[in-house]
């Protein structure tokens, strides 16, 4: 196998010397300026072999090289837009397998530089180990307006809950491919002001849960509004539980889950479809004094949809 | 195994409620001030089963789950030294087997919650997930006065060329209890200005390598002053040649080795010995115009020690 020195400079010039940082890739740590009156924002978040990605061979969640360097950056950048911050200059841990050859280790960093450009990353450097399994730790850095970072914590009783997109069966495609919303984010935290927001990582009704209680509230959820994605209409068979189950509790949308006062929420729906044609916007219920979580079809009460798992976890 | 959920509850309660963030752990990421006029130094490293450490029963490189948890951040503290920088905040990702138990999850978070608190580091949260083989990455970053930050690319000619502690044989036991060189840094860059400095993680002439490298130069070393760790010598069994390689080639020493003009030199001479009275400065030679590595003993030219290997590789 390619030794690691040699592997370091190739890696140099598989990153553009723009997204590199002012000391470049190759030295004990990257130097960076520092803008005046923001917060910095920090994440990381790690892609494991046989966890996040199957090797071939596999039914579900196998992904090419090329997605594995994409979704690395990306489920980091997801962390970033559920911030509301913009993302900076991030740095990449590699643990690399022997039998692993240098045209994948080449197509998961085109993968990731090309996420990388589109959303102006520097790309710091970071480190190469070998390990049984591969895994890519990529931490990143933004910076945020201080007024403008939302939490988890702030859902107030009255918000209406939103949900970008729409949900389920991701593991079918999407969970490789995704594109993190930087974009209606930015527009959100900059035109109008969510009370609180996650990325829909572990699924709607576990991400739903931080939220709850983090803010210490409860929420209604309307059945009829949840948006159910092809991916998991195809997953479920065509049954419509099943379907539901899937929108509700599979892991790896990553889409934008809010809460926003209703005033805002007035004027966001006139101006979000001409803003993100492509992206719909779902109102999926209301937070509520009341602690726990209640359904409702269209309005009438109803009994909690029963499903068999309750959200994905990365680790158990 | 623990559930993700409730080890993240556990691990909240690990870390001193000083050490979290504003927005604390268990966020989509961690926010932070920025100081005014400072720069921004970032880094990344992984420590990984069965290369920077092997479980019990091996021969050598056996770490203890808390020497586990101190070296993955020790590591990442000795890269921000060796830019003369001063950490401020890390997140970590882990990958854990499945037969690890909580107990020694928690010893690892005792090492390094231990180091963290001794140098004021915020852990600002991180992420879980199952693998094979056990990793910690650890992204960290800190501030730097832009005209303090030394990097691998300022070595001049007539530089001395200083190294901090001794060298050689620190898989017998250094490699896991090491103190980071945050203190000598801190005092050099503040009070002396010195042209280049890097940690030593890969073996001297390795690292010393990368300084000529990237300032395009060479050096005349004096073998009589390279100081040869106790441990080098065990590991020779009493061979002087063979401490020598050791002190030359082994990996993760973690001392400073870094260049100064003349004029500093004789000034720093005077100071080190009370400031430092336990870690001692060896002057290992001097920076040439002419590249390359020349070998001399107390001055006396002598050729190249033939050495088996050439540094460390944590890859290959």
């Amino acid at each position: 196998m390619i030794s690691e020195l040699k592997l370091i400079e190739k890696i140099k010039k598989w990153i553009p010397r723009e997204l590199q940082a002012e000391i470049p890739i190759g030295d004990d740590a990257a130097v960076f300026p520092v803008p005046a009156g923001k917060k910095l924002v920090y994440t990381i978040d790690s892609i494991v072999e046989g966890v996040d990605f199957l090797r071939s061979g596999q039914k579900l969640g196998v992904l090419s090289a090329e997605e594995i360097g994409h979704k690395a950056l990306a489920i980091n950048l997801s962390d970033l837009a559920a911030m509301g911050a913009e993302p900076y200059a991030c740095v990449l841990s590699l643990g690399i397998p022997k039998n692993y050859s240098e045209s994948w280790i080449r197509s998961f960093y085109k993968g990731f530089v090309s996420l990388a450009s589109e959303f102006k990353v520097l790309c710091a450097g970071g480190d190469l180990s070998q390990s049984q399994n591969f895994f890519a730790s990529v931490a990143l850095i933004g910076f945020g307006d201080p007024k403008k970072i939302v939490s988890r914590s702030g859902a107030k009783p009255g918000d209406w809950i939103a949900v970008t997109g729409a949900l389920g069966g991701s593991l079918l495609g999407k969970h490789g491919r995704f594109q993190p919303r930087l974009k209606p984010s930015h527009f959100l935290v900059q035109r109008f002001k969510p009370n609180s927001m996650i990325d829909i990582s572990d699924g709607l009704l576990q991400d739903l849960g931080h939220i709850l209680e983090n803010s210490k509230v409860g929420a209604d959820l309307n059945l009829a509004e949840i948006p159910i994605s092809q991916s998991a209409v195809t997953r479920a068979k065509g049954n419509p539980l099943k379907a539901l189950e899937h929108a509700c509790t599979d892991g790896e949308d990553f889409e934008l889950l809010f809460t926003i006062s209703s005033d805002l929420k007035v004027k966001l729906d006139k101006v979000w479809p001409k803003k993100f044609p492509k992206l719909p916007l779902s109102w999926v219920g209301r937070i509520q004094k009341q602690k726990g979580i209640r359904w409702n079809c269209l309005g009438k009460a109803m009994q909690a949809p029963q499903f068999k798992k309750s959200g994905f976890q990365h680790f158990n």
